[in-house]
């Protein structure tokens, strides 16, 4: 295990909660924590056995005064969630108290730690690799059991299983054609380009078994992202809040994120649907002007999904237009609105548009609002979505296989074109580095530091 | 210890953070736990010590699928927060988990607590009494160190103490003044109504010495109630945020607490001074109108302090005059404002006022803040205050106190007035009684509800 300095933070979330964590990691940690600590009948920290609990006062080195009441609890490396010797403090959940008690353990030799530090250390230290890691903070912001269960089966390990069964069978490709050039005297079983091929296309062909799977891990993960569009007073707010009303939606507003984004999510079979309002759009009058509203733009730029609002009871305008010219390479679905005031709108106007469905609704009666639901499903949900069915949800992940694919793919025409077997082992040896990012094996310091920083604090 | 259900709460603040504690408590806890919990090595719960932590998953019983990585800590009855058997589930703290993990508890035959339930438990199960229990929540809604301190003091028992003492001494008075009563045949030293009186004249300034400190008390707890007035645009906004921008202002807003009322408070010594914006009166351009604006109103009419701001670059006018003349009654502190300006006011208009002081700032340039904070220093808190000096914050003890003296003193005047020291005691045990409801001991069931109603969740 690696020497690292002795880090502590708030691991709960700050506010007026009935209990709030401070974590301490490192070797320094009950030594500091036993410093501060007074246990009942002046009992003390030092010979507190590993895995058990302790009940006494944080106490101000330089006044005496008690900071808090609280349990202590001890965790011995490399048993810890960080792999180190770790101290964790519970006190009665105020954000005077808590905030203080951190202050005197940092003030007695410790660190704060960064976001993502005790991850971060749970992975140098050996104990979970990178994919795991990466789990961990998806269980904090998973929108809904379907994405939760998702994360925490990557955490106990399934995605760094698969892929380190793939690297493996690289790395013996790679050791047989090697074997074969460097001693071609010794009595080897010969490797030949045709055996190397068939070998590669097996491996190849698991990887797009996997990544069948990334595109609905992907939405599993981070959302559906979609965008609602439509001219001012069309009826995007009410819709938006009809679908929140439903007794599904459950995150509306995580506390702790910025006031400034707020994502408001529904759950639509256990995916997140995120819902942006374009409320930039509206602003300025002239759709033109509006659409240069960068914002506007990116956010429909960026989404999986447009739902385009008409209102069904006028006839379509030159604004509706520009919308429509706009997002007609996407992929969307047209909610003809206000069905309950009866149709004006010119169905012929509409017929040709480049849409995948298009729902008569009445966001004020709740009309066509399950059959709009059902359109997602179809469009994103290939069936039933379960967690025991996904395997890479994360965009990195994704991409890594890609490349590994492609240098697997590379090695395949080596071999078709020049059968020199030892020119594909370098391409295999590229795909088996790729995956490597996954686990985090072969992946560069900065961009393992990228994401930790991502990380929340405390954790 | 009397016989409660099983109850369990989210103890933590919800959101994505580090850490989430579920906690179950009752005796079922262990049972119910265990039943969904999945050690290393399919290590069970059920055989875990008390005052140790296992480490597992917490499985969906339906289902098989893990619900989250935790870690279990169990706390043996009656040394617990509760006094009874404690089990706590600390996950990874994102809100599904923890939700799911808490639905998952409550499914397998667990009660939902209500607000404050633990602590409830805690007092009715005689762990502490209630000006301890009261504490608890005290110290968690805590905005300075100083008020932090003064409610661990409380929580620790030195109310408790205090009044105990007292009521020892009045119940020794009584039980003399009923022996000489009843058995007067007795050979018992005779109780005179002189020495009835000298006693209790010892135990009244003990009383007044106790509720000398409740004024600073009140304000420590509850904080200085401060309303800023005046015109639109004196710059009251400017004020608060050059107040708020002070190094020392140190919660500014506590996620958790209702979005509509955002309290702001300043820390001065220590005493948390609560601002309160008077943005309803702005709102209107006509001040009698303003005025009428009930809740404005009432802000003012509740205030410890208000803070009346004029501006020094211009004439009084009527609306002026109006506000000085709805707060006259008032404390008040005048801020001559845009003094960066030059002064144009009449001064002669303001000198026969009823103002505590006046001060002249610049609340953009930040000139005259300390001395605003000077002149609140020196209105409210008689020198330094430090939490050893106070004893009493709670309004509620203040009351009670309050009556018992008011017993007391009766007391006083019938054994002047009749020397009869058997009336006597019937007010000395009524005192008595008063004393016993701060610490719980002789108050009603549904005072005691409403008094842990206000607690938080999962405390």
């Amino acid at each position: 295990m690696k020497e690292f300095d002795t880090i502590a933070a708030i691991s709960t979330v700050l506010g007026e909660g009935g209990i709030s964590i401070i974590r301490v990691s490192g070797d320094k940690a009950l030594k500091i924590v036993s410093g501060l600590f007074r246990g009942v009948n002046e009992k003390k920290l030092n010979d507190i056995k590993p895995y058990t609990i302790r009940y006494g006062f944080i106490i101000e080195k330089d006044t005496g005064d008690t900071l808090d009441e609280v349990l202590v609890s001890y965790m011995k490396a490399p048993r810890s969630f960080t792999a180190e010797d770790t101290v964790e403090i519970n006190c009665h959940g105020g954000v005077v108290a808590t905030k203080r008690i951190l202050e005197e353990v940092v003030k007695n030799g410790v660190r704060i730690a960064e976001p993502g530090e005790f991850t971060k250390r749970a992975f140098l230290n050996g104990r979970i690799d990178l994919s795991q890691a990466e789990a961990v903070i998806d269980i904090i912001r998973a929108k809904t059991e379907l994405s939760m269960k998702s994360a925490v089966a990557q955490s106990k390990g399934k995605v760094s299983e698969e892929i380190s069964s793939i690297r493996n069978k690289l790395l013996e490709i790679v050791a047989h054609i090697e074997a074969t050039v460097d001693y071609p005297e010794d009595d080897l079983e010969e490797v030949t380009a045709d055996k190397v091929t068939m070998q590669l296309k097996d491996v190849v062909e698991g990887m797009d078994n996997i990544l069948k799977t990334a595109e609905e891990g992907k939405i599993i993960r981070e959302g559906l992202n979609t965008v609602i569009v439509g001219k001012p007073n069309v009826g995007k707010s009410s819709l938006l809040n009809s679908l929140l009303k439903e007794k599904r939606a459950i995150v509306t507003e995580i506390p702790g994120t910025t006031r400034d984004v707020i994502e408001e999510y529904i759950n639509i079979d256990g995916v997140p649907v995120k819902i942006v309002d374009t409320a930039g759009i509206r602003e300025t009058s002239d759709f033109v002007e509006k659409i240069g509203v960068e914002k506007s733009k990116e956010k429909i730029n960026e989404a999986d999904l447009i739902i385009l609002m008409l209102d069904l009871s006028r006839e379509l305008d030159n604004e509706d237009k520009e919308i429509i010219d706009y997002i007609k390479d996407k992929k969307y679905i047209i909610l003809l609105n206000k069905s309950d005031l009866g149709g004006k709108i010119n169905k012929e106007d509409i017929k040709n548009l480049n849409y995948n469905y298009i729902v008569e609704t009445s966001a004020k009666t709740g009309e066509g609002l399950n059959k709009l639901k059902e359109c997602i499903r179809e469009l994103f949900f290939k069936g039933e979505v379960t967690s025991k069915d996904i395997l890479i949800t994360n965009s990195r992940h994704k991409e890594a296989l890609i490349r590994a694919k492609e240098s697997c793919d590379q090695a395949l025409d080596a071999l078709r074109n020049t059968s020199a077997i030892d020119l594909a082992s370098i391409d295999i040896r590229n795909a088996w580095m790729r995956l490597g990012e996954i686990t985090g094996d072969t992946l560069e310091e900065d961009i393992i530091n990228k994401i930790f920083s991502e990380f929340c604090l405390g954790k």
